[in-house]
């Protein structure tokens, strides 16, 4: 199949998970007794969706389809790119931030990028404010199903990468339990858009499981500034780690759907 | 005068410093009717003072002594540091967050910093929430009257500098209405000295002179909102500009003293 074939499918699965990933939202909304509803923010590379729910805080959906070229500092170890930086990138984000610090914020992401070459990438992790040993266990254990079912080789390789990934060395801290990672997934495109549809379906699932057992449980006063201080720690990360925001504003893009992943509010001590 | 001389001269200056500032923040506070003061944090490199008061929700107060190496990446483009990356430095660094959303954040540094070569840099920026073209008048005549007692070409330069320096592209906004900042200043010992100690008297008259005229104020929660709004911004230019902030956690200092800056909270939409 050409890669402009490949581009079309990978696109519109996209935009189609978008849609669910925000219906299944608006729908634990609707199971809590809120009517709040996603707001949509279209631009030029894309629409990112915004909730300011009463389960949900701050949610924001992204869907991007950016054609563009990497600057030359960044295009640096990035696959195909040696005698063109340009690239072509889809994709889907998703962070969550619930206003019950009992239930954990979620982060989501899949994306299919072509230079002269194309790969996937993506991943879920998980960011609680008050540990739960079971959540955690069951969490994982999910995810190593869904990789299983894919390749056995694939779980701890991916959890591995995730770890590594959103770590917090000045604090020497984990961002939160970790989930799934991977990058540079160019071995069988048929295979790979699977896993990566897999991982997107198995996220709506956690998601709904997740929210759905805590969303109703009290808290206290204490436990809400633990979250604000978690979700410090989550600014910190995106700010001085994330490759993805720091690509997006260093390139240019659009402030507000880049930083549709902070929190809405966070406390430092 | 050898340079140990001129570094023992200077360090006594900022830990001198360091004491005046807080002290002029307690009085601030005990004016307002408060009674809290400061806290001491002690490290190897310095001594940090946090105060979490009734006029500054948050303030910190940071004098610090570092000697080591700067990382080779960093050492670019830094004065004498081509065969020899060691460095000495000492400063006082200062970030006031205000309860009062009328009351402006503060911030001054400065710092004498010794390579092969060694110069002194600083300066102090005012970030308020609510515009106020009054206040903005008086605090850049004072600047300027403090700049044009030591030379009348520094105002015009050191003003340009900061507006430059404290700017957030991805926002295509300006951290607040700027102020001054110099460094690598290194024409004569004698005199850059009694102009970084002119600094640090100024930041206390004007520190003083601001938050009397405005911390009596009421103010409406749109107003609080706009503050926390303002310091998310803050928080944005501190992980995704500040050159000593990047520095600091690159280089493993303590987190705790290097974020000492970040608002006690803030918000994004």
């Amino acid at each position: 199949m050409d890669i402009k074939k490949k581009q079309k499918i990978v696109k519109k699965w996209f935009v189609e998970l978008q849609n669910i990933i925000c219906k299944s939202i608006e729908q634990l909304e609707k199971e809590y007794g809120s009517k709040k509803k996603f707001k949509s923010n279209k631009w030029k590379h894309g629409n990112f969706r915004i909730i300011e729910g009463e389960v949900f805080e701050k949610g924001g959906v992204a869907f991007s389809n950016v054609i563009g070229k990497f600057p030359k500092n960044f295009a640096k170890g990035i696959p195909g790119t040696k005698n063109n930086n340009k690239f072509w990138s889809s994709g889907v984000s998703v962070v969550l931030h619930p206003k019950n610090p009992h239930v954990p914020a979620m982060h989501f992401n899949t994306r299919f990028i072509c230079t002269k070459k194309s790969w996937f990438g993506g991943g879920m992790d998980l960011t609680p404010c008050i540990s739960d040993n079971n959540q955690k266990k069951n969490y994982h254990k999910e995810l190593k199903k869904l990789c299983d079912s894919h390749n056995k080789k694939y779980y701890i390789k991916y959890k591995k990468w995730c770890d590594k990934y959103f770590y917090l060395p000045h604090r020497k801290e984990a961002r939160g339990i970790g989930g799934i990672f991977f990058d540079y997934k160019m071995e069988n495109w048929k295979k790979d858009f699977l896993l990566v549809k897999d991982v997107g379906i198995t996220f709506i699932y956690l998601l709904k499981k997740i929210t759905q057992k805590k969303m109703f449980l009290k808290w206290s006063k204490k436990e809400k500034d633990i979250q604000l201080l978690k979700r410090g720690r989550y600014v910190e990360f995106n700010l001085l780690y994330d490759r993805g925001t720091k690509f997006g504003l260093n390139s240019g893009g659009n402030p507000k759907a880049i930083l549709m992943s902070m929190p809405p509010n966070a406390k430092w001590k």
